[in-house]
């Protein structure tokens, strides 16, 4: 059979859009522009856009939120050592660097001869752009903890990096909960975080193993000023009060870690919140924005004003109850009335289809990320009389310390391993 | 509690970006642009794009192919009668016009004081546009079948419309097959298709009820001439020689029925297709490029020349084979080979997540529309011997009869109802 010499049987790194011949529409590394008015939830989608692998911080965290997810929890093998985790973190990074620029990981063919090896790339991004991807890694617990300590980081353990306790109305399902590592893949087109996740795992491959994943679209938070908040699956606005990009103090003061090793790092909990959507719907439009202490299209606090209006949570109605009630969502997460805390949320809407019974399977991929899992874990408590529960079910948890951004020829937490 | 009034409290029919008090970045109505060059999968998006929901054909099935698709197949309930199946298909009929618009199903709140009853729209699409939203809508052949003819259309059945054969290497699951009714819904953003089977779902409430439903993502086929031809999951690209939207000689001969009220309308066979991902990534790139008939990177035919030149199936390689092999898909499928035969593919990659091993749960969910369901069904044979069967299973098939398009003061179908 006659092999033809295809454009990609080039040696070499490879551009994905170059490897077509393609003059770029759009330079890659363009800033991303979120130039479009309030009221449009839109971005304007720039499939040549990247976001730099390298720096202080990894990127994903306060990066803006990008339109698709492709969020993978790793276990290590049984057989899995020391050196097998930091070559793989090596392999990662490597591949982190080359993907997040829009390029193949290795070639898709073999240069010279028939190829005698499958492709190094799976190939189904070929001539798409890098569409603003973002790869974030993590480290679970679980990995610190491992019997006879395999890896030799027992010691080297974050404080901070503790099994997450079990909270009033968790319904933990243990096949999507935990990991010993995680990748967060976010980008504006659905195959390239598939392509992303799909080609890292097969690095993994001998070393760690998928335990679970979790597919999301559209944006659950805003995560910069002039990007609209997004609606979740009841229909409301979701995030207003959100950390933002700009926020330089809030970020040092909440989002990243400074302790040893893990400074510049930050801490990431994950957590799969199934929506009962078919029982919401049936709720009335009063009772559903007395259930949020949000209206519905606005997004205005129920003690008046607009969106963006703080709430007052000392005003009373006319029946003499809070205006924002006592069991409603915004009051219970609220800063004001959590001693200030805040976190980063950056979390998904996901739709795996309809089940059995024609239910919709849907709801929020919860993403938050802060110096320190306290402060989750002190908003979680505060929501335990939250009348949204009755709507939401916590089904999957994990959580994850993201270690430090990294310069050219650093890898992945290196200096977890090299103090 | 005070319930502030808020936008959606407006009477009548309300516009999901007017609600909001937005001068309209983009024009609703624009016509969409596919100006970026050849190597570029990307469209322009603009979220203010509409199509025509009224017209000779339904949309959805020469329009230029969207980004997502939520596909749903309904059985109607045990109890519903002719009358049921009426109002259905007229209130699906009033919906589809608002929703294809970027409007809101009647509205998200009561007018006047509390409101009593929950929103007729669940409201997660205010303030995102249609997107280039089309709803196309078909009846499956159960629907004629039924015991006691309830519907009373036996004798109105369209010829065509029997139920597909099973094919060799067929491994269907019932759960995910068949259906009374289906929708396809198609657009450029997740939560726009996603509120548009929630919504027609809830007004079939009594009446029909989901059977199965599909997400898809990416554009697997062509359908005009200045799209690019995207890749599929395995990595080449698919659909080179689809039936394009500006041959109207094409269209007429394959794809549009003009028999009895099904004239103008057309067959949709949708088939999911598991690939088996981890497997084929252990494939060589010159087996890949066997099993498929085509070079992985231009997406030539083994014959040789570029993507779009057509393949020289006697040409012999040195090897004294055929140089496009006698097992290649593109040769089984390629018209040249099956008397000419052709069918409108516009089927979408879809993506479930990872299974309990760690194996991507992914594939290709197979629409094509055709004047005749022979037309697939040729096809469908003539794979038998198709290389490419190792890697992928046919796990899901429907077949619907896709009524004509309609005019303002129509209803979906009318025609099989009042003759």
């Amino acid at each position: 059979m006659s092999t033809p010499v295809t454009p990609e049987n080039t040696p070499g790194g490879i551009s994905r859009r170059g490897v077509l011949g393609l003059a770029a529409a759009t330079a890659a590394g363009t800033a991303i522009g979120y130039g479009l008015g309030r009221g449009s939830a839109d971005q304007a989608l720039d499939e040549g856009a990247t976001h730099p692998f390298y720096g202080d911080h990894q990127a994903g965290i306060t990066t803006p939120v990008q339109r698709h997810l492709y969020f993978a929890s790793f276990d290590m093998t049984s057989r899995a050592d020391r050196d097998d985790l930091i070559s793989l973190l090596q392999d990662w990074t490597e591949a982190a660097a080359l993907l997040t620029a829009g390029r193949e990981v290795g070639k898709t063919g073999a240069v010279d001869g028939p190829p005698l090896a499958p492709p190094d790339d799976t190939g189904e991004a070929l001539g798409l752009g890098p569409h603003s991807l973002t790869l974030t890694f993590g480290l679970g617990p679980s990995l610190f903890d491992r019997e006879g300590d395999t890896f030799g980081i027992a010691d080297r353990r974050p404080a901070p990096l503790q099994e997450l306790p079990l909270f009033a109305f968790d319904l933990l399902e243990d096949p999507i909960s935990g990991g010993d590592l995680c990748i967060q893949a976010c980008a504006d087109d659905p195959q390239v975080t598939m392509h992303a996740i799909r080609n890292l795992s097969r690095i993994a491959f001998g070393r760690a193993q998928i335990r679970w994943t979790r597919l999301g679209y559209g944006r659950t938070s805003r995560t910069s000023t002039d990007q609209q908040t997004p609606r979740n699956l009841f229909g409301f606005k979701d995030g207003t009060a959100n950390i933002l990009a700009d926020d330089a103090d809030a970020l040092k003061r909440w989002v990243w870690a400074d302790d040893g090793w893990m400074a510049g790092g930050s801490y990431l909990v994950a957590r799969t919140i199934q929506m009962t959507i078919e029982n919401w719907d049936r709720v009335q439009l009063a009772e559903q924005e007395a259930i949020i202490g949000r209206s519905k299209g606005e997004g205005a606090p129920l003690s008046g004003g607009e969106e963006m209006t703080e709430p007052d949570f000392s005003m009373r109605s006319s029946t003499g109850d809070f205006a924002v009630p006592s069991t409603s969502h915004v009051r219970l997460a609220h800063p004001d009335l959590n001693d200030g805390v805040r976190i980063l949320r950056r979390g998904y809407n996901y739709v795996d289809g309809n089940n059995a019974l024609g239910q919709i399977t849907a709801g929020l991929f919860f993403l938050a990320f802060q110096r320190d899992p306290e402060q989750f874990i002190a908003l979680q408590t505060s929501l335990k009389t939250d009348a949204l529960n009755e709507y939401i079910r916590h089904i999957g948890s994990a959580l994850f310390a993201i270690p430090p951004g990294l310069r050219d020829g650093e890898y992945l937490a290196q200096a977890l391993f090299e103090p």
